[in-house]
């Protein structure tokens, strides 16, 4: 098996297992007790914190451990946010961020705040002037993520803080994606990371608040954690998190070259080897290890299936996946083909072989999903003898990828300069369809929603070769 | 080393150690993907959350895990809440709640909600009728903890949820000290635990929703644990959690006995080699393993430093240990002695001479705090040849447990039927002086504060004997 989905949670590093097993017997008891073992517990969480604020580059006491990246988050928005009541209760997220910052957002708009998405461009990165035009004389906080788990794109983050400083609003980075491979650039004020993401245990996350930022932590708190992480010290798994992000960062900068080279490999080959490919995300500016493309006329989980029995672990941002009913917002941010979508993010220590192999398997992989879904190949689509000035295809009742695959059928019927009309109703399409023209360098006229609830929504697109 | 303390944290159960290594190789993956590592994940999630729910008595359906006992608390005090706005917004809770549930209803009341605290008597259990009689027609929630985590007092719980269910209020019920012994009777609504507690590892708490009760999770959650628990499920020590649950139990019977006689034996002995003593809580009608002690004219922290260089890990409620400054609010709602406060808490295993060897200790560890702190010795205190009719004796600016060994030393010096007027501004000393008298049979006339504010509280006492 190769595992190729380390954004979504990476194995345990061999450190981290060693020092998690070593400390179950050190650090099991309250480390806010007076007795020996509670301040051997304490002796452990507080060189931990240390060696975790030595990796983050900031003070020990400006870093507390919490239940997960997840939580590191929402309690980090709902700290800053309430820390600057006064200021206002603006929000600014790029539109690309984790769902748990969305979710904090989405909470926060519930609540009565407002909240401001700065979009990004087809390689998925948030401009520093775009974000600073967002920030307004109510701001309380901005957010914007190092990196993205989707696409590996890299942010702006340094820029972008120092457009924050200027207007007086703190800045919370999610560093879930890149802190394994270096502290992160910049005067940011807030930052959030997960363990279970960097080869740690699940359990632990960091939360990062700088001197000076005002922060309210939301109630009910207790006494632990600087009163920012309630809940019973998880010293055994903390004491692993840090022990791993040492040793990731000490292998960092040999893998980080090693796996960029295999990621640009896969980049270059996929679009070779497999027609009707987009390959997704920044080319330089990017994470090392990760990489996304989608494949056009192929749904997600189809994909991911036949991966899995090939021996190949990845995910999918696309929306026919079990967990998920809804494409990736990133993709969708993006203006990228949504459908057929493969994430791959190597693990520290993949080998070439793994990824020759992922290379040799792939083509077959999606040559056979789309037979299946009767998609014409390539080239043999009859393109050239389209006659019709317009043609009509109703796509109703059709989930992904089909809306595009019939949309794909009917373009070579038209001539050139003529419009195929897709009526579909899954939403996947209002991604898809306009994303898909500009793969195949087609022209997206737009669409519109008909009178009668149940004929769903007509795309228009004309053909231009 | 003798550890008496596993009511703050138990060490690791063996079992639970072996589960928790053999899944950090097994659970590490995301539960939600479709892989094959995703999928053993998920397994071992589905196993431990039904094992899990054997050991509550409920559907596997109805639990979910959370981040920690604390996080089940607030999570389930607000969700409740939540769930049942439009009934109201009054929450009731017992006066010996964990902090947890307290500083729930803090926050609770600090967004505009309404609190009943249920006094409890002397041994610290609530009455059922007087719990019932503080539900009202807007009670959103009740929460009453199955046994109590200072003084091991069972709560009458059966009795209260039946009163809760006729009033068609939703019990929570924090189980955290009680699950490791048995399942909950009842008739309940939601149930709180905690992992550490009963020798699982840290970073797990089980919440339980029995189906039919409103619940609205706070804002903001994710799709993870039925959107009840946000972030990265911990998988390796979820199944460690279930696991030790599992072994505990099978313990369970056969230790409880075992338990109870060493704990009853302390209970019996520690008044008979410590003068001056009052040991607190229901002496029958309480958790096998746990016990507390109150210890007149001392101090709780240097007892706890003393006990520790002697090998013996235990806690205290007095207000004078690092951690807490304020005496704990279970001592002061039973209106029992704060100061010198011990409890011990055995673990499963623990043996008899261990036992035998804490009560060869103690007596000598509290004569030497006693003779360090001036106190008279029990009955040289020249009590017979008191003579005056009032004596006034300034404790201002002495912290517990000087107070009540001035006022100790003072008694003797007024003849029976006279008052001894203590001047104190120690807070502590609102709860001490009434127990004291209580303890020692005087009677406890009662307090004035002085206009000046700089001259504390005024507390009175007669000699009765």
């Amino acid at each position: 098996m190769s595992y190729f989905d380390v954004a979504s949670s990476a194995p345990l590093h061999p450190v981290a297992r060693q020092a998690l097993v070593a400390a179950l017997d050190e650090g099991w008891a309250d480390p806010a007790r007076l007795y020996k073992e509670g301040r051997r517990a304490r002796l452990l969480l507080d060189a931990s914190r240390e060696a975790a604020a030595e990796a983050v580059g900031c003070r020990p006491d400006e870093l507390v451990f919490t239940s997960s990246g997840t939580r590191a988050v929402h309690s980090g928005i709902a700290g800053a946010l309430a820390g600057r009541r006064r200021v206002g209760r603006h929000l600014v997220v790029s539109a690309v961020e984790h769902s748990s910052v969305l979710h904090s957002a989405a909470a926060h708009e519930g609540a009565g705040g407002t909240v401001s998405e700065v979009g990004v461009d087809r390689a998925g990165a948030v401009s520093p002037e775009g974000f600073a035009a967002a920030l307004r004389e109510d701001t309380a906080l901005a957010c914007l993520q190092s990196a993205n788990h989707e696409v590996g794109t890299e942010q702006p983050v340094a820029a972008v803080a120092e457009a924050c400083r200027a207007a007086g609003v703190p800045l919370l980075v999610d560093a879930a994606q890149s802190l394994p491979w270096g502290a992160v650039d910049g005067d940011w004020s807030l930052l959030a990371a997960s363990s279970h993401k960097w080869g740690g245990p699940a359990g632990v996350g960091l939360l990062v608040v700088r001197k000076g930022v005002r922060f309210a932590a939301r109630a009910p708190v207790d006494e632990r954690e600087s009163g920012r992480a309630s809940g019973f010290e998880n010293i055994p798994a903390i004491v692993a998190a840090a022990a791993a992000l040492r040793a990731v960062r000490a292998e960092a900068a040999g893998e980080a070259g090693r796996l960029r080279e295999l990621t640009d490999r896969i980049r270059a080959r996929v679009p070779e080897l497999v027609p009707d490919v987009e390959v997704v995300g920044d080319p330089v500016r990017r994470l090392p290890h990760l990489l996304t493309f989608s494949c056009l006329y192929v749904d997600g989980e189809t994909v991911l299936h036949e991966l899995d029995r090939a021996g190949f672990s990845v995910s999918s941002g696309s929306s026919c996946t079990s967990s998920t009913l809804t494409p990736s917002h990133v993709l969708k941010a993006m203006g990228v083909v949504s459908e057929g979508n493969v994430r791959v993010s190597l693990p520290l220590g993949a080998e070439e072989a793994e990824v020759e192999r992922f290379l040799d398997v792939l083509p077959g992989v999606v040559r056979g999903v789309r037979e299946k879904l009767g998609v014409p190949v390539a080239g043999e689509d009859g393109g050239e003898g389209g006659e019709a000035e317009s043609v009509t295809v109703d796509a109703l009742g059709m989930s992904c990828p089909m809306p595009v695959i019939e949309l794909a059928k009917a373009i070579g019927r038209v001539r050139v300069g003529g419009t195929v009309t897709v009526l579909a109703d899954d939403e996947v399409a209002a991604v898809d369809i306009p994303a898909w023209c500009w793969t195949q360098q087609q022209e997206y006229v737009g669409h519109s929603t008909s009178e009668a609830a149940d004929q769903g929504v007509a795309y228009v697109v004309r053909r231009t070769s």
